[in-house]
């Protein structure tokens, strides 16, 4: 018979073995194969992590050169993949159109067995941006960009397609730290969709598109852009505390604050933080900066709910001007390395992932008779 | 702390509460809302399971009337649809067509809210078929179908598509049969996919297009598909035996047998089983069905695995001429409404399905400069 479990959605249940990541337990609360967060935001480029991630371990000199000019040489969009983003409207929501490219690719280019794991992976890494960034320019400006750029970051590639200038250093820094804090994150609600997918022993672009699907709910990687949606109505920090109290008030969720895991604080909160921070100087920012720092400080004191990953990545991402409708493409740009690396580590030692349920309806009983269907 | 569970995969825990089936409980050993499938698949068209599953109960005449009509003025493709799949290679995996095509449908008629799960479901019920043979007859026989028939049930509908006739009262009434065996299973894993991507309130079609993606998987829905290309090969009885016996000893996985839950007998092997022998009469078959039959009896004397639904689906989707690498899309097309009526369920009673996972990597470690690594 079937176990009951203490708490819904598995909170605190073993689904798995990883040796990718660690979630509040070591080090500053976050390590990726055993390195802390704070570190590799520190002292990495996002294409070392992403070596990190995907390859098992940080490439020296030579393998990040030939990994980066790897990725550089995948860039360009199959034709069929154009006219397929070309059909999307200006209208469609983001994450469904990288949805629908990440899917669209598995036609094209599919994952023919397992011995071609990492290269599919790589080739997704480097068109995820070329694969929103063609279809948001082409609906939103109707240009036809090019795609195949020889920016030397995923995140300088994004942003100059996103705006047709190279980026300056500033941006480019703070791209590299977003995508690695992003990269990561043990059995979050995508990963598991990755990895009950992978289960099945289906192939890498099933896995990834359904992982897309589950970012794209605003518990998850959505809420990124909710936060911004909020704090742009906010005027000042103190207009920002009124509205605030009002909308616990009325036990309303306050997207960008609390986390499944992490009980008093994200780690990755501190680090975007003060990069959204040295964005506002730059830019002069007197307003959203103060408003963010102001929500952070009445939900602690309200409530000891705390700023997940994405509450300060709002502010960080509006001071680079990227649209706000673009923020959680950023993020699958970037957690297409964790995912990829669960689906590989989950084919390595697989059983089916199938649960089971508690059963809470009709007792059994006859199918009527048409007549005697009420 | 996490608690460690015992087995892997999640078998026998309970992730969550179902009022929509039991599997292995009660009745033959599948039901749904209290309903035996046996029963179920005796006395009813699919289109009366699919109202059960979606809207909570069996219609009645007139319900079932009007829910036949509304599913017949749905099946056109919006034309941006049709030219995404024309864009679909001909070598392409039909699973891959359909995780496409409805992840394009997203796009183009998205779920605003949860007010229109039930609108956008029946959508997808109507027009999966056509997705599926718009693409199928378009890509391997250069015509551009039109998909808007008077069919008068989906199995029909399907069938017509593909073969240009209007099918026989046999294969209509064993397409009812097939699509009610496979419409729900409980927390299987593509189901499970679904209620994961749903728990973070992501849309209906991201749920949907993620559990294609899992269905698809060899473990899987795959099975059926795996299962036709096993027998076929298989000239005889006797050579089936032999055959068999040599894959045994290899310790080779065989297609269609076993289940995650089940112990001694999947019930919807019965009755495929009882239409497979009608359709083998029908055609004349003297070496598929006996094949058949001498594999279920191989597998049970050697290693008391018995035969799930897929296996003598595949026997019966080939007395029907569907080409085999259609099977698992027609699996989709049904299973669509327990996908469906599950993401509304998750949705019903929510929090975000986050399991943890049990660490196995390095332990925390410093990140080594680039001269210091190897
Ligand atoms: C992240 C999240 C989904 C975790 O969910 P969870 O583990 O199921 O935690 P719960 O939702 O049960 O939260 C526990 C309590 O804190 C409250 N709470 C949690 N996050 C909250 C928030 N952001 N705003 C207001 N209240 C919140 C819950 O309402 C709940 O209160 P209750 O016990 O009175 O019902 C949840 O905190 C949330 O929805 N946050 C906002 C969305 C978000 O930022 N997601 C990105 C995560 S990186
Ligand atoms: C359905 C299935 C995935 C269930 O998996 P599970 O619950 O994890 O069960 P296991 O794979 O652990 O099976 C238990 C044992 O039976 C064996 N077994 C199960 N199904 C088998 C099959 N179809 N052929 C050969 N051996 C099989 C396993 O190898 C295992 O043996 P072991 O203990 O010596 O390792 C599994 O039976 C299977 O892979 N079947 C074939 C695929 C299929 O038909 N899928 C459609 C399901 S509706």
């Amino acid at each position: 018979m079937a176990k009951v479990l203490s708490g819904a959605g598995l909170r605190g249940q073993v689904a798995g073995k990883t040796a990718l990541s660690t979630v509040g337990v070591s080090g500053s609360g976050l390590t990726y194969l055993g390195y802390d967060v704070k570190d590799l935001a520190d002292k990495c480029e996002f294409e070392e992590v992403a070596h990190l991630i995907l390859k098992g371990h940080l490439p020296n000199q030579q393998e990040l050169t030939s990994y980066k000019a790897k990725l550089k040489s995948l860039r360009s969009l199959p034709e069929a993949l154009k006219e397929v983003l070309e059909r999307i409207p200006a209208d469609a929501h983001p994450m469904d159109v990288l949805r629908t490219g990440c899917s669209m690719l598995g036609n094209l280019e599919g994952e023919a067995d397992f011995s071609q794991q990492q290269e599919v992976t790589d080739r997704m890494l480097a068109l995820f941006p070329s694969i929103i960034c063609y279809w948001y320019r082409f609906s939103h400006d109707g240009v036809r960009i090019e795609t195949a750029t020889d920016d030397n970051s995923i995140g300088g590639h994004f942003l100059h397609m996103l705006t047709g200038e190279k980026p300056n250093e500033l941006h480019e820094k703070v791209m590299h730290v977003s995508l690695i804090l992003y990269a990561e994150h043990e059995f979050n609600a995508s990963t598991f969709t990755a990895r009950v997918c992978a289960s099945t022993l289906s192939d890498m672009h099933s896995c990834i598109t359904g992982a897309i699907g589950s970012l794209r709910g605003p518990l998850h990687g959505g809420a990124n852009e909710a936060a911004m949606d909020m704090i742009e109505k906010f005027t000042s920090a103190d207009h920002a505390e009124a509205e605030m109290m009002g909308m616990l008030e009325r036990k309303e969720k306050i997207m960008g604050f609390g986390h499944a895991v992490y009980a008093d604080s994200d780690p990755r909160n501190e680090i975007i933080k003060t990069w959204s921070e040295k964005l506002a100087a730059d830019v002069g920012d007197t307003v959203l900066y103060p408003v963010s720092v102001r929500c952070e400080e009445v939900m602690w004191r309200e409530k000891k709910l705390f700023c997940n990953a994405d509450f300060f990545h709002a502010s960080a991402y509006n001071f680079m001007a990227i649209p706000t409708k673009l923020f959680t493409p950023i993020f699958v740009m970037s957690r297409l390395t964790g995912w990829a690396a669960h689906v590989m580590e989950q084919r390595s030692d697989n059983r089916i992932i199938r649960p089971s349920a508690e059963y809470t309806g009709e007792d059994l009983r006859p199918v009527p008779t048409m007549a005697e269907r009420g």
